[in-house]
């Protein structure tokens, strides 16, 4: 080897150091522990451009794999051997914004991350991780007045059981006895439950802090469990689902106790019914059914509604329709753009940078929240 | 081999099979999923002896542990490979009555069984397995009026933030909105939070059957985070302890919200408070340094109240000393008797076949309620 070509490849394999570590110092080494962390736990971590870095103790595991990857799309993140005991490993790019499902995968096995906390979806309770969102302060544990959430656990005949459901009551509810409100039934999508809108949603602390500002009117959003889990989605999926047992739980059995057991406002001009995903399906089969007892309509992720579809145009309020930027925002903005030409109240909101996941359900909701009850 | 010695043999091969056969049938096989799998889980199964029995999918694990074994004090269940991919193993005999914790280790990995749900205890949400007790009834999900269980989160300027906090209103207590009631402030043990007493002790449906059957009078019960994890046992323990914070949030912020959102009867008459295990020790120093707030003392597994230690005998209405038969009856028993001899309202309670687990807990709250707040 002469001396040029000698340089040329120390040049290179200079070059490609210089290379490997410019790509390094791109993830900022600012890693913090996921605010949805179990306590005192130190990992999943995540740092300010969005990169996750898991670590996972296990000693005699030949393969650990995290669930969650980029976009949603990729193979997740197989973890590497660092220690005798210890597994890590950092995703290969910046995730979107908000919340995200994941589990591992050790030895073939699927199991939760020790140190997240659990959040139910998919039919199963998933371990969850949070990226910081430039917008994060609107569903932030901020010191204003907190509303309850109450878990209530209501009497179902056609069940044959006590069904629980949870009733966010705003800020001063149990102090001021006389006030009535009105009431979002709010539903939650498919593999999730009446837990979700909560935990994963943050919906009582978006309207704490709606409230605090004077954003929105108060009012008692109303959520429990849509039976949506029964749907195979490769046995037929929505075609397969009898929305009855559902609507006969919403609509006879919830609704009546919920109204005797709260201080609302029982009419149907104050009492809206949203959903994500199969909850805005769920939704748009029942209020179209029974336009009598709703009059606000919420689609979050959930499809749209067609004029020829509501019987009644003097019966609807509002039609709320949203997704993320990267669904189908298309559909959405066009089924509003139709639905007001032919005199509706409707509007639509895309989220942006967000696909079918929380963080374009918080962000609905905090939009759609101001829009309920105004008349 | 002559045909004397092969009849042998053989004879001596049908014994063993069926003396293995009688080993087996004595584990009777009618093995159901725990009540407290997740949904549509089939494993973990409990049969009606008590035995637990485990499946997990870890199809390329080299070891698969249940921490769960016999009284506590096993090794746990070591799992067998069954299939390519499955792990199961059953006890080795039966498990005590009522609710354990318990975890997998899989290739010397901490993991959570996924057919499990999650409960909060020593630190972490831990799996949890329901072996039916003979009398399972008081604490079952009935068809009788529910209470709710509120979730709130208070204003605390000691530690700076919003603090969450449980609340059990009886039945009927948003129809009914005149009546005021009394409060049980009620704590969890070490490592577990403010939802092990709705969640694993089943305080909420407890209240609901002893009121349905007119057992005891309806109270408010509220539970709340004891700040006790940050003891680490093995370094000082309970000696290191700091009971200032805990008793700051408790008395300067807690109850003052409470009697400010709820309808209580807030005087130190009407005010108990009890705990379990280290909530116990908790309970013990505040009663006695604040005889002036509550007026109900009860330790659950947590210790005794010594006649010397209480200052203002008038102040007392009723120390009650319950736990496990297991744990150290004659502790219980005795500290009641000599308290009964100065002239105080003291009893004790022991749970047969139970250790400092929740069945004694559970039990111990239903013998208690009856007792609170009936002058």
């Amino acid at each position: 080897m002469n001396r040029n070509l000698l340089t040329l490849v120390i040049t290179s394999l200079l070059l490609t150091g210089v290379s490997y570590a410019q790509t390094n110092t791109q993830i900022l080494e600012d890693f913090k522990p996921s605010s949805l962390n179990q306590p005192d736990q130190q990992y999943p971590q995540v740092n300010s451009q969005g990169y996750a870095r898991f670590q996972i103790l296990a000693p005699k595991a030949q393969s650990v794999v995290v669930s969650l990857g980029l976009g949603g799309t990729s193979g997740g993140t197989p973890l590497k051997k660092i220690t005798d005991s210890l597994w890590a490993g950092t995703t290969s790019g910046p995730m979107e914004e908000g919340f995200h499902y994941y589990h591992l995968t050790v030895d073939g096995g699927v199991f939760n991350d020790p140190g997240a906390l659990n959040f139910y979806g998919s039919t199963r309770w998933e371990s969850g991780i949070e990226i910081p969102a430039h917008d994060q302060d609107f569903y932030a544990l901020k010191d204003v007045p907190h509303g309850h959430v109450h878990q209530i656990l209501f009497p179902s005949k056609s069940t044959n059981t006590s069904r629980r459901a949870f009733v966010y009551t705003p800020p001063g509810y149990d102090k001021d006895k006389s006030s009535r409100y009105p009431v979002l039934y709010l539903q939650h999508g498919w593999g999730e439950d009446e837990t979700a809108w909560a935990n994963q949603g943050r919906a009582n602390l978006i309207m704490d802090n709606l409230i605090a500002e004077g954003k929105t009117k108060p009012f008692i959003i109303v959520m429990t469990y849509g039976m949506t889990n029964v749907i195979r989605p490769r046995a037929g999926g929505l075609r397969s689902f009898d929305i009855k047992p559902f609507q006969t739980v919403l609509l006879d059995e919830l609704i009546p106790y919920v109204d005797a057991n709260f201080r609302t406002v029982a009419n149907q001009a104050n009492r809206a019914m949203g959903g994500l995903s199969m909850g805005g399906f769920e939704t748009h089969t029942i209020t179209l059914a029974r336009p009598d007892v709703f009059s606000h309509y919420a689609l979050l992720s959930g499809g749209t509604y067609k004029p020829e579809e509501i019987k009644d145009k003097s019966k609807v309020k509002l039609i709320f329709m949203s997704c993320g930027s990267f669904e189908n925002p298309d559909g959405v903005t066009k089924a509003a753009e139709t639905l007001k030409a032919q005199g509706f109240n409707a509007v639509s909101y895309v989220s942006q940078g967000t696909r079918h996941e929380f963080q374009t359900w918080r962000r609905s909701l905090q939009v759609l929240a101001p829009m309920l009850f105004k008349n």
